[in-house]
């Protein structure tokens, strides 16, 4: 990259070189260990260019989380198609997530190392792409359970915290596929399908795990 | 709390009284937002105090989670009796996992904000707890492949894998739990318990989700 004539670049391609850079030294070191030296070096450009352009620390950041959430969000969306049963959209929704979360697993490293980081300012966006991917996630599940023939109504609450477990789960399972030698995008995908709609499918026919009587 | 005499306190009292203080500070307003004052007065004790026990907002930080994810782990483990079958224990893991949480929602919070911020000083105490509970959950998977009577081997892969599923469905069922009104601590274990065992048991038994053939 040092290589590459900067001075005529576009704005455009130079701002998306910064940015790969920087998800690619924040994902590995931690927003706090990151240097913005680093990074400029790795872009290929001088640090005052990077604060010309990004401003700071933070909103470099920040348009790292924006960038990273944007395509994840979007790599499932159109990795579904719609007109299929509710089993296959979450089989393509997870296949699609853990495809992207492994061809870009620094871009994850920054997502998932900040999700939870609250009192942040940028807490807001990744906070905004997780509610959108649960919100999917309960749709197809209410879908599930209207195409399911025995109980057509899930209670609204139990289809939340079953969206909510699975994509928890999810988001476990990329960052143990993306550190663990041989996992690949698809296996990480029939493993959670596996658990999830097996797991639903019990409960919408009553096979499900039943706690013992008599406890407090 | 600002009523009580501090003076003729034991320093463990006091120090106690300040992490109690720091936890729930910590765990409303994040770490960067919660002020130093804040968890002052609400220790009831001067400023000078609480740096001169806990040092810095850093190690006051760090005392708060290595506290909470001791207790979070003590209260999984002494919540379960080995001597039950596999699925006995796992129900009484997470029904111990998440009252511990809901009983525990600013420690809860604390430690699930921070649980993936890598590159900090405090990361590794929470990465320690956090592998604790995951080589749990696959050992008990383990023992129930065992138990089962058809596939006594589940692939070690697998086990991994889906304890990883487990411990991520769980920290994101309990952040949940903590912030919708009027789900138990029972409740959300037995909606994990039911997606869990029965995707398991599904699993164990051949019954699992199939990949539609011929796919990419």
């Amino acid at each position: 990259m040092g290589a590459v004539k900067t001075k005529r670049m576009p704005r455009a391609v130079r701002e998306r070189q910064m940015l790969d850079a920087a998800v690619r030294i924040f994902g590995r070191r931690g927003y706090r260990a990151a240097s913005m030296d680093e990074i400029a070096e790795l872009a290929g450009v001088s640090k005052p260019l990077v604060y010309l352009y990004l401003n700071s620390k933070e909103d470099l950041f920040t348009a790292c989380l924006r960038r990273e959430a944007t395509a994840l969000t979007r790599a499932v969306r159109e990795g579904v198609r719609p007109d299929l049963p509710a089993d296959r959209q979450l089989w393509e929704g997870l296949r699609a997530f853990f495809a992207h979360t492994a061809e870009h697993p620094d871009g994850w490293s920054v997502l998932r190392s900040q999700a939870r980081t609250h009192g942040e300012p940028f807490a807001a966006e990744v906070a905004a792409m997780r509610e959108e991917i649960v919100a999917f996630v309960t749709r197809l599940i209410a879908v599930a359970a209207r195409e399911a023939h025995r109980d057509p109504d899930l209670p609204e609450r139990e289809v939340a915290g079953l969206a909510e477990a699975l994509v928890g789960a999810a988001e476990s399972l990329a960052a143990w596929a993306n550190t663990t030698p041989g996992v690949t995008a698809r296996q990480a995908a029939a493993t959670l399908m596996n658990f999830a709609w097996s797991g639903l499918g019990a409960l919408r026919e009553g096979r499900g795990w039943v706690p013992p009587a008599g406890e407090g």
